[in-house]
């Protein structure tokens, strides 16, 4: 399936006392790493919901810690697309660092409209993602 | 004028591998304070939003850090509206632990329309306000 | 269990364009329910940290989102721990907004030196945690 | 003096319910836009805090917001040295996107030791910054 990987680097802000990567970070480079693949094959996430009026809401997110990533790291997120239901999609996520796995994660969204309503897929992003 | 104080305690999020609070967290106390400051004179932001169709946006913000907070610090967050425009406001605050005074602030805001366009800032408010 | 309950309120930093909060802020919310558990049996992780020397480093966390929280909801952040190891412990959440169930969690950490070597957890925190 | 542009791409966490980037993330790209102006000089802010053991300790900061950035804009952080004293210094920051002015920004830091003791700048690095 549709497989693409972004490079980010580790910004101070993300760093805690412990003087690794807090958590919830991740969190938010895997939308980084979404919002890439998806532009990767001529899409963007911006026009899933400003031209068709989607949203693709996050059901579940799970995230499984290696090894801690540091201040000014060099990571590469690689993202698949591991699921496309009805109305649903999953993305798998490998953060690494030269040949150390970071992290492991998946999370889970659905399409809706602007009010939240489930909607189907539009088939035309369906057939990029498959 | 107006004055409102708000105690919050450092979240371990809010760290950064120094060992002390990360200089942006100190804003988002502020936004912290200023709806504490409208809810403990009978408003809130968010009826500010969603009844009054307004939006409080950011003009400019200053911060001056004078000794650093740190992690499960228990901090008050003095806000005082300080000056009051037809549109424009300005808070000013003053972060302390205890005796010791950690930064003092201000921020400019002014009161626009959904699009972005400046509005008259409401009667209603004005007059808890000043 | 050890259970306790924090009740927080949705800051406007953690809402996002869809008008929600942003998804990585509940594993944040999920770190003061912890330290508040902990404070509620008379421990603080600050002490954990500067005392005994450990960090409780996250292996897993896992989240899965059933309804979204608003700006200025006041929030329940239901804690539980429901599993320890020697050197393990997993927490369990459940976020509220009066009857809704929002979110439901759980996050697995490890107790460690400084250097991030595991250590098997204090005698004194595993009687006041089981 | 010393300038340097970092171009970086508006996260969706980093947009707030008003559809725009919540202020204090200017103040997290204001970060990345020095370590980057170090890095293009041929130093790191990494190796500052490691091999010199000093730290930037963040004095004062001044944002004026001009115009809205949004979500997946690509924007250029301009940051330029300013001010050189013998343990401060000022950085200068312009945010554009395209031929639009986003805001303008300054921040001043002091150099201390791990203690947060002031120190003098080492020379090595004066040297790269003037």
């Amino acid at each position: 399936m549709i497989k693409h990987t972004t490079s980010l680097r580790v910004r101070y802000k993300e760093t805690d006392q412990m003087g690794v990567v807090y958590y919830s970070n991740y969190l938010v480079w895997f939308e980084v790493a979404r919002a890439e693949l998806l532009r990767n094959i001529g899409r963007t996430y911006r026009e899933i919901e400003e031209e068709m009026g989607l949203r693709m809401m996050v059901l579940e997110a799970e995230c499984r810690y290696k090894s801690p990533a540091r201040y000014d790291d060099l990571l590469d997120i690689a993202c698949s697309v591991t699921k496309l239901g009805n109305s649903s999609i999953t993305f798998t996520y490998r953060v690494t660092r030269d040949l150390d796995i970071l992290a492991e994660a998946e999370t889970t969204h659905v399409f809706t409209d602007i009010t939240g309503k489930p909607k189907r897929m539009p088939q035309i992003l369906r057939e990029v993602l498959s």
